[in-house]
């Protein structure tokens, strides 16, 4: 038994530990770091020289452009002006000047792909009218299109903007999309239909993107020639890269003559040079600024938090520059760390990460960790709710059900259009997994987002398999979530269900709510635009007139992504003492 | 700034402090105790010979029978069985035989008034269909009357059951409720209209009560012939008692040809035997049992958890047998403790308590805290919810607004026909007094059931007032809660409002929430019967169409009443953090 205090005191050392983010790099050779070392997201420059730290920006972002390769002398990033509903408004630093500033005059809109190509800004941007592909150059806003579907600019190279999205109708096909300045159109290209293409970079006219078009196991890195449509694999001067065969990709640039890639498989990164493999600790990468002889990439692990390593490409020494510390009184908590698949009812195989609580017995009381997105996964990366039940003294089943990303797009795909299907039968081949490997006597479950959906699903269908459970954020009704959303939660609805909109209602919690059993406790923000409140709060209502035990927390003040420490101890710390109560 | 942990520390220590409450006496001379020194309320003898305490009930209960004065051989206490909805079932524990047993077989029911004449047991109770007085001889339950409107027993002894009540249609007189077993029949009776008037003891065939029929500043003691009807003073042997003057009277008998007497007066208990002032601490003393020459009673103040404290008769010497102790650590952080009258708007003389804390500046951050009730008020006694505000630093302004009680019944009856008018311009002109006084440089507002309303209605009526402000068990719409009421509310509902049912609407925050203009924390039980959590959820989904930032925190398994230490700790946490966020 954990009293609240101690539960408090864990949960506060918890989320004050930081997470580092690699923005770039400065024309004078500083990193430029996000960071919420200060409770919230900040832009800090970093000197490589002195160690010192300067932050940049006077009040906390929301998210960053993905920058040019080259330095820079701008940091473009947007602010939430709407107390989390994610309306943003773009600002820039400049770093000449010391100046920060807004880039344009515009109403504050959903901004969910932004890039900066140096001479202009490109963006996506979600009204409740559409999708649409915006360019800033200088201070001005020009709308270049609105997209037929659902797309995300991931990055601008001269005369070429790409992202990907469902803009071809086809919710299985993920196309390229790419808007060409040369001749102010959109394009879009698949190499073939219901496959996933995510661009990973730009050279000149060619456009390096990763598909699961050849191999339905991984996806591959080819590039394609806009002018010609050409499409060829990307090939590397050593084996390493195709021995290994990574599933996905996160990171892959054409520095100085050579590629570096940073390759994804069972949770895990793998960094290349031109396809010779570079030794890294186990975990996953992320960023990745090369400046002289030297590479910086982000680094975590399940058992980790975020810092930030120099790799001297010279001595192949490794330096952490930075980064969040576990306490040293916490780290004997945190047992073994698997990877494993765990065999689904159709026989599928559910890549699973378990960790085990040295503070739990065994077999003891465990928490089916269920991630958002669908299209996300956990990975061996540092995730403060994960540890949260670890520090408390829950072991924890994390599956990667279908869906997850990590895993290459087929296994994405298999989401698309089954939400709450086959997942809800991987989640539930996990946890009772979780039982029969003699790691969990009593079983718990806890998502936020999807997960949090996940959650009050499995508790209405799998109504006898946990204890209790815990849904933050969560979707509780598709079809108004649907009413309420903007055109990009629209298409991402209409993509995930695959157009079949009449399973909207079918596979709603609240449509199922009576079946719940065991008792539930919500955790939901109060602006949320992603998965609204409204219709929660009708569930509260439902779950009142059921008479059903429930327990609820309204976060004020705070969108779907939690941003700032106080929010991450707000959703955490009554998830936390509700899970100990039914320990 | 008092970091989370440490407000948890705090409650935690604070709510673990245990209450003590004397039910009587045992044939065998031990005392019969009632505590929540295990977490949850609980019947304990206690041993004078050798101070051992044996705990008398398997499961926590939810209220005890008024017992006879005489020595029992059974304790007599009702359990909730309806998760915190307040049904409940009666419940005894033979002294002689060790045993615990359901006293009667009957559907759970509110119970509202319980007493226990040895040969029976006669109490009040409410469904939707009316209120009731029952009686139970041997296991059987008898129905014996259908109150017209709104009574609650008191006591029973011999052939007589009486109580209090708005019996005889006018909102603004309580009468005497007689119920006599040997002509059946049930009378009210008042000595003069718009007269409120409460029994103390009965002795034969005379009722004891106290009235403000002849005095318009305090109730006086008097004592009714039920078979004359002749009225008569209580008159005592010695003159302490007319020169004091008590205003309101706790606790009256007869003991051993003499009379015992707790009077109160601006929120402090004086005891008197045969009217000479018997020196007490200055507090709130209750209870009260004596054995042989000795009494005991309950004892606490503003500054000090309740203890049960034994005087001798003899020496006059004094003895703490047993009490909650505040943690060393935290006594320094109580200031001084002041009483004083705040003028109203209207010129009335509002008697308020103020407690300053050592941990604040002055003027430093203060809260307004507003009883429930409204028949009831803040006295020099141990509460919890103003401890918890001393210890993380915030001053207490308590005013005891008109319809409070304690300072005679012609003050208490100020607040029928007008909750939300008078009350409120005279906590307004308390949290405008804490300001001008030096005490306040932030005010806050908080309050729970009636003060729950208050706090919203203070926040929507005056909107300038506070920064921010925590509203538990509220009252957010007065037509729906009558609604959704049993017969009990629905006739206090119609009692507090004089019957003026229009008024229903206009008194309601929901009517008024857009004039809201600052933070607003809700905290609220599930199981809410009296204030329902129905109303409360619409109210959210108001302020989140008007966009305006609030939290809310749903308490599972829990109704109106705060009984067990985790509920207090449920109800406090959200409540202090949020309010310090907002210091």
């Amino acid at each position: 038994m954990v009293s609240p205090s101690k539960i408090v005191k864990i949960l506060e050392d918890l989320v004050r530990i930081p997470y580092y983010g690699l923005y770039g790099k400065s024309v004078s050779n500083e990193l430029i770091i996000e960071s919420d070392e200060e409770g919230a997201p900040h832009i800090y420059l970093y000197s490589l020289v002195d160690g010192s730290k300067k932050k940049l920006t006077s009040e906390p972002i929301y998210s960053t452009a993905t920058p040019p390769d080259t330095p820079v002398n701008r940091v473009v990033y947007t602010r939430d002006v709407s107390r989390g509903k994610e309306l943003q408004q773009i600002f820039y630093y400049d770093l000449t000047r010391n100046t920060e500033d807004k880039l344009v005059e515009m109403d504050p809109i959903r901004i969910f792909g932004l890039t900066d190509a140096i001479e202009y800004i490109a963006f996506t941007g979600a009204t409740s009218k559409g999708v649409f592909l915006y360019k800033v150059k200088g201070h001005s806003l020009e709308e270049l299109v609105k997209l037929p579907g659902f797309g995300i600019v991931y990055m601008a190279r001269g005369s070429l903007i790409v992202g990907t999205g469902s803009l071809s109708g086809d919710p299985k096909t993920w196309d390229l999309m790419i808007y060409d300045l040369s001749s102010n159109e959109l394009k879009t290209y698949h190499p073939k239909p219901e496959t996933i293409n995510k661009p990973l970079t730009i050279i000149d006219r060619e456009i390096v993107f990763e598909t699961n078009a050849f191999d339905p196991n991984r996806n591959v890195l080819v590039k394609l020639n806009i002018d010609t449509m050409e499409l060829d694999e990307l090939k590397f001067k050593h084996r390493d890269y195709e021995e290994i065969k990574p599933v996905e990709h996160s990171y892959c640039r054409y520095i100085d003559n050579e590629w570096f890639v940073i390759g994804r498989k069972e949770g895990r990164s793998k960094l290349f040079i031109d396809g010779k493999l570079v030794e890294t600790p186990p975990g996953s990468l992320g960023g990745l600024v090369k400046l002289d002889n030297k590479i910086y990439m982000t680094y975590s692990s399940l058992k980790k938090p975020s810092t930030i390593i120099e790799l001297d490409l010279g001595n192949g020494m490794y330096r952490e520059i930075m980064g969040g510390k576990l306490p040293e009184e916490y780290r004997d908590s945190f047992g073994e760390v698997e990877f494993t698949y765990i065999k689904s009812s159709d026989g599928l195989e559910i890549p699973t990460y378990i960790v085990e609580s040295r503070l739990a017995k065994k077999p003891g009381p465990t928490v089916v960790y269920v991630h958002g997105g669908p299209w996300s996964e956990v990975a061996d990366s540092w995730r403060t709710m994960i540890s949260a039940l670890i520090l408390t003294g829950f072991h924890v089943v994390a599956p990667n059900f279908r869906g997850s990303t990590g895993y290459g797009s087929e296994f994405m795909k298999l989401d698309i259009g089954d939400p709450g299907g086959g997942d809800l039968e991987d989640v539930a081949a996990a946890s009772r997994y979780a039982v029969e490997s003699g790691l969990a006597n009593k079983l718990f479950i806890m998502g936020y987002s999807y997960g949090g959906y996940m959650t009050l699903w499995a508790l209405t269908n799998k109504p006898d398999l946990y204890e209790a459970g815990v849904a933050g954020a969560s979707v509780v009704d598709w079809e108004e979530m649907y009413e309420l959303s903007d055109a990009l939660f629209r298409e991402f609805i209409k993509t995930l269900f695959n157009n079949k909109m009449d399973m909207l209602k079918e596979r709603s919690p609240i449509s199922k709510i009576k079946n719940l059993k065991k008792p539930l406790c919500i955790v939901h923000p109060q602006n949320d635009t992603r998965t609204p409140l409204k219709p929660v709060l009708r569930l509260m209502d439902k779950l009142l007139e059921l008479g059903h035990s429930f327990e609820a927390h309204i976060v004020p003040d705070m969108g779907h992504a939690i941003n700032t420490i106080d929010d991450a101890l707000k959703i955490l710390l009554p998830a936390i003492l509700f899970l100990e109560k039914h320990k």
